[in-house]
């Protein structure tokens, strides 16, 4: 049986176990705590960021992949240097550690990107500034930002002091997006690549609240556009395992890459119901380097939210009676203001009814939205 | 979160993981042996008939329910002295262990059968014989039969000598059935019940092969025939969870019940893709008192066959590579003749196309067929 390791035991770990079991893949979760949302494939308990840890986890296994982003390189490249290997590869996920080295490696791929530069409290403003159009523009920290932790948009230098005391920053162009989309897709070794349908991903906050998928509205260039921007991302940084394409899509239509992630991705969450592959599924099978599944849609559409703070106390039987068809996935976490806890699907035809319909579930179950 | 206990480690036990860790539900599993199916969610290995062993396993479950059907009813009842609910209960289960009390039950509530009767080494053979049509008739061992063990066509006594050696047999009509349907349904504690589409069962051996879902040219009476049919069974056994009722279809379209299964089933396993809830969770619903999930097609046909003997190693590659959206499910089973080691299951339009595709995915990784 074919054993896939993952370093971190959160939902993305979690929803991995559904695809492992009926694939009859041994999957081992290597989590941080004895509770953990994957606590049921959880094998070794332990500190990601200690190489001898995680090469002692991975020493049975005919593959590493991950629930997270953020073990070291050194880390990976010890493991890969065991001969067990590890997808994505350190290689590919230093993109994500840093987000100048991921805008520097997409310009190189000539994808296109809003205006970027790096300042720095020795860097000339002015012209760093004119570089990205002017205020307003986008800061983020390089390191350790997740969902919109780390991103600021800025009107004046004021706002950022504060952070560029502690270092670089990235500076980006304040685009005139129209709405955001997600580009899900999945490559094998061997480079066989599969995308599925663009999602349209709807922030609040700064956190991703809710997705549509298929984006409404889709025109076949956009749909060629996004199938060729997230081919050419995947092959150009070698990704083996589902990648994550956040764009921004400007008046005129075309698309400008905003973020990258090498893994199941929350945008990706309502193909577990809607697509014949789920993204955990075509992750163990990319991983694993097995052939890619159908991405094909069982429904005109799907809908997507996310559940926020905590998950009310027998609030179940209430959301499943508004909504039978709602499908809740409860990722175990205890309840915390603004933790992501869990999200609900429904698909069917209509966007604008199952917006509406996944709203009322989200009413009734969650304990702040 | 709730807790429900599992007891039984086989691949039905194994199934209810995926919609437990999609729920939110503390699956807890008492297998047979450290290495089984289910193991991922094993909590407890020890002997189902040890009442003290199963009442130990209970007592920190919200509900207790099952992988199969063979916990005696001594045992079952112990627990529910305890106050730990069992679905479904020790008065249902007692149905499926004896199916001579089976047959009396649905003449209690007047669901079609076979002509049936009761024969013994004392019993007059050619009354019994006339009660059921002479030969060719069907006797069925009353206790552990299953997947046609314990089942024989016989053509003459000399046939069933050895059985009636043994004990007495249930003697039923050979009915002139044109199909075999099952009718999948599910039921809460207090009432709620919601049934899936009949599929059609096609067996081989005496065992199931291939599923269809829904059953090819259903018209409207054998629709609402199979709904009051499956409907009064389930209300009049009082089940909670996933009833299964297996019946034949006669020349002029009407419907006999041949078996009867509480527990999620082999016909139902196409529904985990087919339809929007499937059995796994749609049994975690129902026996933890939740409202059910809709039994609506996310596709017009679906199609499962099983998989015997073994699934050959390195095989998935080749079939995935014939059919990207074929979904197999590989129960992590040691390879036995005849063993079923898993299923695989295609959903789309035409059942005839879906049938050969997944024919030829049963051909590339199946050990034996």
């Amino acid at each position: 049986m074919t054993k896939i390791g993952v370093v971190g035991g959160g939902q993305l770990a979690r929803m991995m176990i559904p695809a492992a079991i009926n694939l009859g893949i041994d999957l081992q979760v290597f989590a941080e705590a004895e509770q953990s949302p994957a606590s049921m494939a959880t094998t070794l308990v332990g500190d990601f960021r200690d190489t001898s840890e995680v090469v002692n986890f991975s020493q049975n296994l005919d593959v590493l992949t991950f629930d997270h982003e953020h073990v070291p390189t050194e880390v990976l490249r010890e493991v890969e240097n065991t001969g067990v290997p590890v997808f994505p590869s350190a290689d590919a996920l230093t993109l994500t550690h840093n987000k100048i080295v991921m805008r520097e490696r997409l310009e190189e791929l000539g994808a296109p990107q809003p205006r970027w530069t790096v300042i720095s409290e020795q860097t000339d403003r002015e012209s760093a500034l004119a570089e990205v159009g002017g205020f307003p523009c986008v800061a983020k920290k390089p390191v350790g930002g997740y969902d919109g932790k780390g991103v600021r948009v800025v009107e004046s230098w004021s706002e950022i002091e504060d952070w560029l005391a502690e270092g670089s920053l990235l500076l980006e162009e304040k685009v005139p997006f129209t709405r955001e989309l997600a580009l899900l897709s999945a490559r094998r070794p061997g480079g066989e690549w599969l995308s599925w349908t663009p999602v349209e991903t709807r922030q609040k906050n700064g956190v991703c609240s809710e997705v549509i998928a298929p984006a409404p509205d889709l025109d076949p260039s956009t749909i060629s556009q996004s199938t060729e921007l997230a081919g050419a991302i995947a092959e150009g940084i070698g990704i083996v395992g589902v990648l994550a394409v956040e764009v921004f899509q400007l008046p005129d239509g075309s698309l400008v890459v905003n973020e990258l992630a090498m893994r199941p991705h929350n945008s990706g969450h309502v193909f577990t119901e809607l697509s014949q592959t789920s993204q955990f599924e075509q992750h163990l099978r990319a991983v694993a380097d097995l052939p890619l599944g159908a991405t094909d849609l069982l429904q005109p559409r799907g809908v997507m939210v996310n559940l926020f703070g905590g998950i009310k106390t027998d609030s179940k039987a209430r959301a499943w009676t508004l909504a039978p068809e709602a499908k809740i996935h409860d990722y175990g976490k205890s309840p915390r203001p603004g933790r992501k806890v869990g999200h609900v699907v429904v698909v069917g035809a209509d966007a604008e009814s199952l917006l509406a319909r996944a709203e009322e579930v989200r009413q009734a179950i969650s304990a702040s939205s």
